[in-house]
């Protein structure tokens, strides 16, 4: 990356070129100078310093951030799990269901509900009240409605003179709905409020799975359906919609993102040349019976589902029969915002617990808690105007201890430093759990190489470092020094050497989830 | 046309395999058979019919049909007008405002606006009132308003602890608003309520045209911007959002679609590759001043411009000064619809106030007026079962007569039947128009081939018929007879002659409306 200056002036994470509060960056990209360049490049062995020509700016970029990997994208298949029936129907658990009063009160029963949605394209929620209206109450759950001219939620019965076919008793074949529609709504909430009918079952077809089987089969239909937008429209009198859009949408990268298909509302398509053949090889895959999910919606049950992806159908019921769905649209980005904040709430909590919990036992031989020594550590670090990484490292860096103090003490190796790390490795990137998996060997390094150090170390500390293997020889220490982290370790080790006083006021563990949502990875 | 046999039945227009009232299909597409062929073609002067094998289903197409050209896709660069600041400012009518109560009151002024923001990509509405909350008004009297996490309006002003740029006192270069989310947000709206502020200039860059000069002047830069997704980013307490999408989005057809550009939340490119080359060129292009439209927003003025097109960009403001504006978002679709119903009813109320003002004078020579004659046409055409587009024709067919009927009964052929043709070809296809053109010529012709049917004529008709040019000869009456919509042309003049009964009850205008509303071209 040290030959891309641009790219790299571009991600400077100093706080003259980005808000420290929103992350965002104040420079645009013209701001940069044609001849940027590196000036002068130290490279230490957890971070890069950077000295830029021509105009002096200094940025320092972590190594850890450096080769982090791409995120996914969680549009396009490469975020999906792809599906067949038998996939979910051979192993019930597969199947994403939950109580709706349960995924309301439970975040853990809502991220795997969200997850659901996001990774095979629906969820269905059981015991949703069966009361008009509460199809909003589940979209506003996770995201916002998205109104439309069918208003923001719309009911799913025998109408006497329907615009839509989806208003009559008719079978309905697998479709993704409002194809006409640009943006397409990306999520759809089907709600049953009654469903005696004979008939009117329901079926789901991963659009994804049958597009990858066609590009797998016939790779020929698969690009002309890639490359060849078509036209769908919808009309009444209140209303006239149109939009161009291939029925398989693939990303630059030619990963499949959106699949249409609904041959209702599909318009005239003007020079098809080899459309036709390849439109009739993809409704053929999707009409494999082993691809189709089927299932009977009743009183209370909610499916949402990915409207990009997912093709849903219905079997044909008999007129009479009373069949009321309430149904509603929603996007996709409202609900993987959801879920990414639900992430950070859930793993705060999972700390906080830690920290109101087995943190309230004594912290062996030191006159403070568990969680008021990591408490008083984390003040320290953000009093000396330590970067956020390192006020969450001193924070959590004795993790490890909250279930293996006393082996410690009785004089086995825990290696707690390594099980917080490990631990935090689920939450944080690098920065933060490596000065945490090195704060031990930070001891024993600080003993090598600081004369007066080790006289300075609490009795208990003392007491351990022996049993964590005493100080290191100067060949240790030499590749200790060398080791990525070491330096913040190194700073973590003095703010833990000076958190044991008796009743030092800190702030609680709230005041620090800010900052560690920040640094929580997406 | 007719070696495409799947996409010839696939367009059946017959009320088996479309829904005569809301158009849409009954069959899918793996309904109809692999061996599917043409069985029996007969070829017509104004339709085709065909007998299906092998199974004898039998669809009849208009000519003018079959030739209509692709409609325009209007999010496509195919669908809309470039522009530099000059091409607005140097001719003043070319900008795109209107008075806010004009714009509810009148159906012209709000077509022109909603016209100007899917051509030009915005229109600045003056006079709203400076209410909170009046910018929801504004997007809702056009479509439907898109609520995200800044809520369903948002206020741009100076905020202690922003999470966004947007709301702080500094100059924001030219961007599209919310590249992180997928699907963006189409159409942003800002209603100016103060700007009291020294600075706080507006300023709308035209993305579509700057795309278009990167890819004459640098194809590689183009190419590049528009095969690779990148990460936008945007995180805060309650809200993580993240969209993996090109700069420049092309449709599968090489036009451009769609523009993201915001340094602010662009995130880290892993492999960028040389993408910041060419985003530089793109952002210098975009940076040219002669690109930038810039002009002040007063306290009233509303803003409507397609955010995935305009870029939007704002001066530095005095921190001390007062400046508040309100925004929302909204969808290019609904706009859309809300134009083509517009000039739906537009065209209806223009053909009604014809049937309505000079449509009751009376018909020169007959015991009726113009408008009840025509409407007595309809009727019979409608009792007869004739088809909707000859229902419109008999209704329509003597509009050339409404400001001409004076000089045909003073012996001057005022070629009536070809004024209103060309009148109606403004809103209606050929199926409806040439019928119209061509129904005095069938007249001549009846006269010619049908020994009685001269003797049935009216005395005004006769009169006319010898200004119109008389029976035709044999010679012509063949010619005639081979021409594209002769038997739709008999068909209504045979309800023209009928329609001529004193005092006889038929429907309103009214009645014709939706009938006439489903025959506009899109």
């Amino acid at each position: 990356m040290l030959d891309n200056p641009m790219w790299l002036r571009d991600n400077c994470p100093c706080p003259d070129c980005r808000d420290p509060h929103s992350g965002q960056k104040f420079f645009q990209i013209t701001d940069l100078p044609d001849d940027l360049a590196i000036g002068t490049l130290a490279e230490r062995a957890d971070q890069i310093e950077v000295t830029w020509f021509p105009d002096g700016h200094r940025s320092v970029y972590p190594r850890a951030w450096l080769t982090a990997p791409a995120a996914v994208d969680h549009r396009s298949e490469a975020g999906k799990r792809l599906w067949s029936a038998a996939d979910l129907t051979q192993a019930p658990e597969a199947l994403p269901e939950a109580d709706w009063h349960t995924y309301l009160s439970m975040p853990a029963e809502r991220l795997r509900v969200l997850e659901a949605v996001q990774r095979l394209g629906f969820a269905l929620l059981r015991g949703v009240p069966v009361e008009e209206g509460q199809v909003l109450e589940v979209a506003e759950s996770f995201g916002y409605v998205r109104e439309t001219n069918y208003g923001r939620l719309f009911d799913v019965r025998v109408e006497p003179a329907p615009g839509n076919l989806a208003f009559t008793s008719r079978a309905i074949a697998p479709h993704t709905d409002n194809p006409y529609r640009d943006p397409v709504p990306t999520i759809q909430l089907l709600h049953c409020l009654t469903n005696a009918a004979e008939g009117g079952d329901s079926g789901l077809v991963d659009g994804f799975h049958a597009a990858a089987l066609l590009r797998a089969e016939d790779p020929g239909a698969f690009a002309v359906l890639a490359r060849t937008p078509v036209p769908f429209v919808y009309r009444d009198a209140q209303t006239e919609l149109s939009a161009f859009r291939p029925l398989i949408d693939v990303d630059p990268l030619g990963h499949v993102r959106e699949v249409r298909f609904n041959n209702r509302s599909f318009g005239t398509l003007r020079s098809p040349g080899g459309f036709y053949d390849a439109y009739r090889a993809f409704a053929k895959v999707l009409a494999r019976p082993e691809l189709m999910l089927t299932f009977r919606l009743g009183p209370g049950d909610c499916l949402i589902f990915d409207n990009t992806r997912l093709l849903h159908a219905r079997t044909a019921f008999e007129q009479s029969g009373a069949r009321h769905l309430q149904g509603a649209y929603a996007d996709l980005d409202g609900l993987a915002s959801t879920l990414a904040v639900l992430r950070r709430t859930i793993a705060l909590d999972e700390l906080e617990a830690l920290f109101t919990g087995p943190g309230t036992g004594d912290y062996l031989g030191e006159p403070v808690t568990m969680a008021e020594h990591m408490l008083q550590a984390a003040a320290l670090a953000e009093a000396a105007g330590a970067s956020a990484h390192l006020v969450a490292s001193a924070l959590l860096h004795d993790l490890g201890h909250l279930d293996g103090g006393a082996e410690l003490m009785a004089g086995v190796d825990n290696r707690h430093s390594h099980t917080g790390a490990d631990l935090l490795g689920r939450w944080f990137g690098p920065e933060v759990t490596e000065p945490v998996r090195l704060h031990v060997a930070a001891k024993r390094y600080l003993c090598a190489v600081e004369p007066d150090y080790r006289a300075r170390l609490s009795e208990a500390s003392e007491f351990t470092l022996q049993v964590q293997g005493g100080p290191m020889s100067a060949q240790e220490a030499a590749g200790f020094a060398a080791l990525p982290g070491a330096a913040d370790a190194v700073a973590v080790r003095r703010f833990d050497d000076a958190a044991k006083v008796a009743g030092a006021a800190t702030p609680a563990f709230a005041h620090f989830r800010p900052l560690l949502a920040r640094l929580l990875r997406g």
